[in-house]
């Protein structure tokens, strides 16, 4: 049962030069959208970020080399089948899923980016996925962005879209995404894969340095478990569609308005994944402030909401500000002096000084726990960085979950 | 439920110079034994090992004061309360604990070294536990190292001891020891606490590296959530009452034997611990062999250990060794070629060369799963190096445990 605000956007922007399908291709389970195509038109610029999982599945290695090789022009992605750890078989299977696809669009293989998701060590039904394509292709639309975000489901409980439209000195821009993921998640990417759409007219190298950055404050700050999968992968697109400005650098007037907007689109997309994560009761912001480097308040922040006592803590609604502290004891922070710790729980200062608040009493705390969405605030009390992480409690659903999953 | 043999030793060896005793003092519950208090013969030499946590506890603070200034005749040990993040009080309150017995007995503060663990964030009952330190005193035995290891249980289901008895050269050695911990379990020690003696006459210089060597091989190879704790602390202690002959270096005859002892006696309290982990239905030795370096097979191993959804897939006995590659592919190890890796479930090899192995059958991997006691062994084939880690899986029973610990 996902936690808090997991709804679809009232209005669901298309993108002109992008057209979707969801197609049931019965690669693993019968009458279940599990086949969609993605169609990028001619000209579309787009920019890759893939799992740093050294097992990464045959088509995360064959979408590198087609992004190497060739502007893309066709996404296909599977689910039921991660297609990792299935070595020579798996990476001829994938491929031949690509060129059966270009065959039929007549286009370059190397335009065409694969990518499967679901269980590891299963040989692809790639004969399945072949025959699916057809249907696939003949229901292409602008609006299915919907239909994909439900089509690229696993675990997943809900679809996951974010919608912006954006008005720049008379220009107006859209931005459309979907994500999936809700176990094996971590930074890096996870079991996560991300398509974001927008008819800006932007060159691939500022694209790709526009992922990285908002990448970076939204799908590498979520963790649900810790594990970094084999398969994530997340696309921008960006069609130029909508003006022929060109927005070429930073520098450029409508930049920082289109970036904003692509980061509220990812923020918001990574943290439907933590709302959506498996056996998640509550969605958790670990905002660590007062450090000395972002990397030692994002280690601080990964340390709390890693930990599988604090996330059993939060499960129970109970207040255990000992295992938060001692998730920031050993976090690695050098010469970490602890009596400049404070730790609130949302509004309410539980941790001051290193040390139980004076003021602090436990009906306050369990007030608090008692929410579905709650900020732990840790501030270090050493310097100006900050950073902030996203992550779920740890339920009896969780290992329900996965106890279950290959069954 | 605690996983396979479990059992205390048929013959649990005195330490000549070593007195113990156990006493319910009611720090936190009525009725329970929750004190031990650990006598040494003056002329004992002692080693100890402790937290890295920024977050450690008073009492952990004071020993190591008390340990740089003087040999420790008393060890004094409270369940029920981890006496950590409680500031300035709390420190106040633990230096009461060791004064009280320090006048008790006629020794300096100096020489009393106080343990602590439980709850973190609570005032510590000092009171209850200056009380019964009287009875405590009254008690002390030689042969009350069971009641000592039921005495330092928290979450712990089993007590926890090993003996061992080793004859060099005509001279008759004892090691005798107990642990605690079930929880809050990863390297750098954990809620884990252990205490350790031997009759055999070590120098407190030679003895701290011994107990350097034994703990890595040992109390810092197990995990099993991955929590450090704010207490945690090993002591070894050496009497020298079995024999004037002075092991003053590794080149002594007798050095060697007796570092076996030692190191068999921390293996088994160590694994102990796993083998009681919150909620454990499996015990799971990680090997890895064929690195470049230990570090980088510990890396490996601790990542698979680490791992929720390899724990889960353990169990639910499932051979899901997709989740294994996964985990062996962000451990970080540098340029790792997946196509040399081989992992084994006991004697079923599973993965060969990066894939699934040509022979391998559900059947088989089901079959080891169904086990109580699994090696997994993975072989990462770029060089000589090896390590080992123990673990167990993550089971309905952990959450249940730890989201219900503090009511």
């Amino acid at each position: 049962m996902a936690v808090g605000d997991i709804s679809v956007p009232s209005t669901i922007h298309a993108i002109e030069g992008i057209r979707l399908s969801a197609t049931a291709a019965g690669v693993r389970y019968k009458d279940r959208d599990d086949l969609v195509v993605i169609e990028l038109a001619e000209g579309t610029s787009a920019a890759v970020v893939t799992t740093t999982n050294a097992f990464c599945a045959a088509p995360v290695r064959i979408l590198r080399e087609h992004f190497d090789a060739a502007a893309p022009r066709y996404l296909v992605i599977n689910t039921g089948n991660a297609n990792a750890g299935t070595g020579a078989d798996g990476r001829g299977r994938a491929e031949a899923v690509c060129q059966a696809l270009a065959d039929k669009t007549k286009t370059a293989v190397e335009a065409v980016l694969p990518f499967s998701t679901g269980v590891i060590g299963q040989p692809l039904n790639s004969d399945a996925i072949i025959t699916g394509l057809d249907k696939a292709l003949d229901t292409l639309s602008a609006d299915s962005w919907l239909a994909a975000a439900n089509g690229i489901r696993t675990t997943d409980t809900i679809p996951k879209l974010a919608s912006e439209q954006v008005d720049v000195d008379g220009t107006r821009y859209h931005v459309t995404g979907i994500s999936k993921g809700s176990g094996m998640i971590r930074p890096n990417m996870a079991t996560m894969l991300g398509y974001v759409a927008t008819d800006a007219n932007i060159p691939a190298d500022v694209l790709q340095q526009m992922l990285s950055a908002v990448n970076e404050q939204s799908f590498n700050r979520i963790t649900v478990d810790g594990d970094t999968s084999t398969n994530d992968c997340c696309v921008l697109m960006a069609t130029g569609k909508a003006s022929d400005d060109i927005i070429d650098s930073p520098e450029h007037p409508h930049y920082q308005a289109l970036f904003d907007a692509l980061s509220r689109v990812f923020v918001r997309l990574a943290q439907l994944i933590v709302r959506d994560g498996e056996g998640a009761t509550k969605f958790i912001t670990v905002k660590v402030t007062g450090g000395k480097t972002t990397e030692e308040c994002c280690d601080v922040a990964y340390a709390v909401a890693h930990s599988p006592l604090v996330k059993t803590a939060f499960f129970a609604s109970d207040a255990n500000w000992g295992r938060l502290l001692a998730a920031v004891g050993y976090a690695g922070v050098p010469e970490l002096d602890t009596e400049q710790v404070n730790v609130s729980l949302d509004d309410v200062l539980i941790c001051q000084k290193g040390g139980l608040a004076p003021e602090y009493v436990e009906e306050q705390g369990a007030a608090v726990m008692s929410r579905p969405e709650i900020t732990v605030h840790i501030d270090l009390g050493r310097g100006d960085a900050s950073d902030t992480v996203y992550t779920c409690d740890l339920s009896y659903d969780y290992v329900k979950i996965n106890a279950d999953y290959r069954s």
